[in-house]
């Protein structure tokens, strides 16, 4: 059985097409790899590449594409909307096909030792590579973002994992790290209320006291006039999709609100949506790796 | 994009181990062929393969098989619960990937062709490669079963569609055509009532009324003291899961009885449980092709 690894770089840069395809066929040159997927956002100025691959390539192409970033990308000159720390921003690793997490892990650290030492790029190892607590959440790591990293590398609780406590002039620091496939997904409510989904969004995440693998936020959809509870399932095994599904309806019920429609955007693991199925249809004793008739083609 | 059929032969053998391992070993003898499964059943006398491949190695494959079948198994000597007509009793070719029900039309006509060539075994094309109506269903072109299939073939309306009208004297007649992906669904309800699940069936199926794409037969689980609406999905997309379920569960409150459980019986494309995660997740527009992450692994 091919063991396969998904890399998801985000890189801080989405408007020049030059450097976007430039960093796509240093992926599509990396063997045993395959580029699923790029796409940029231009007021984030950031793209979002997709590969997949064994292990030994997709360490490879994460390597490559991070050190052609820091040759095209300055983030000292860099302007956009979303919180960025490195030209790199961030490396995740995540397992598709008979790898674990712990070896995603060994595959971060395997990256991020060689991004300091052939490119003196620091980094910190976040998600399920983290080495304390506080360093699992991006958010936490990347606070700051690239200017304020001089100064919070020098802080006692944030040494980089890997590197000297010194940014790189241009690609300044990379958070690397393996996580679980993360599925994007939004719930829909027959309100424009903002308030409502804001709440609600409250009690569905982890961090305030709901499901421990969810991130949920309220936000208003303008075109269509509705509030979304706009989510990533971080891990979907442990908080299945229809689980907050379920939960969203009962919270919206007190306001009198319901579930018109949700959203998967971008990938999602099969598993992600069979698992729903199995509950929905209340099918006993499913075996997805056996009875998926796609699980016997994957090599 | 490799192109990928799936072929589900059906032999008039499920007891001798010896005739089974040579057919197992012929199909993984043919090049471009993967032999996913094989599974026997002692009462019925008879053993179901689950072969995949590209469209030249399932043919051929298909072709080989009913050869080593037709020098194995004699029907003259074949008992067993099920019925059957031939050696190789039935050749089933579905679309699995980036093929078309058209294109399994078109190989399951040339595999007829040639084990009426090569092997003088006539053939009749069912399903979707039926050359009329009646001849899609199984049961009525399999009616007669071996020991009536000399007699039924010089009936006006029974001619073989490819070879002779006489059967082969000890490997019979095969039915060969393309057809969706099966999935075989049971639903379970809080009843021994054996009539409600029948009452039930017949309100689902399509040959009584129900929905066109569904065989529903009410069955006692002994072991369970349960009853069980028992369904081959014959085409998912146009009869998907969750609408028979839904259907179910109404048709079973008049009886005051409920849908405690439901399984899947072997191995079901991802999409047919998938599409039912679109419908109680209430995902709109969602791209089955594109977001399933493993739809951009499979070549």
């Amino acid at each position: 059985m091919t063991k396969l690894v998904e890399c998801v770089p985000n890189f801080s840069e989405g408007r020049d097409q030059e450097v976007l395809d430039a960093l796509a066929a240093q992926a599509r040159g990396v063997a045993g790899v395959t580029l699923l997927d790029y796409s940029s956002d231009q007021s984030h100025n950031r793209s979002v590449f997709t590969l997949v691959g064994d292990p030994d390539g997709i360490a490879e192409a994460a390597f490559r594409l991070c050190e052609l970033a820091s040759e095209k990308i300055d983030l000292t000159k860099h302007t956009g909307a979303h919180p960025r720390m490195g030209a790199t921003d961030v490396i995740p690793f995540i397992p598709v096909k008979d790898v674990t997490v712990a070896e995603c892990v060994a595959i971060s650290k395997t990256v991020a030792e060689r991004i300091w030492r052939e490119l003196a790029i620091p980094s910190f190892l976040y998600e399920d590579s983290a080495t304390r607590p506080e360093r699992q959440n991006l958010a936490t790591v990347r606070k700051g973002q690239f200017e304020g990293m001089p100064e919070k590398l020098l802080q006692d609780d944030w040494a980089p994992d890997y590197g000297a406590r010194q940014v790189h002039p241009t690609a300044g620091v990379t958070a690397i790290g393996a996580r679980m496939p993360l599925v994007a997904f939004n719930v829909n409510l027959d309100t424009s209320d903002l308030a409502i989904a804001k709440a609600i969004a409250k009690t569905i995440r982890g961090s305030s006291g709901g499901y421990k693998h969810c991130k949920a936020l309220g936000v208003l959809l303008e075109d269509r006039d509705i509030a979304q509870v706009s989510m990533n399932m971080v891990n979907f095994e442990g908080t299945p999709l229809y689980r907050v599904v379920e939960a969203i309806k009962f919270e919206a019920r007190r306001y009198g609100v319901r579930v018109i429609g949700t959203e998967v955007v971008g990938l999602t693991p099969a598993k992600a949506l069979i698992d729903a199925a199995e509950y929905y249809l209340q099918i006993e004793g499913f075996d997805y790796g056996r009875q998926v008739l796609e699980n016997h083609l994957l090599g």
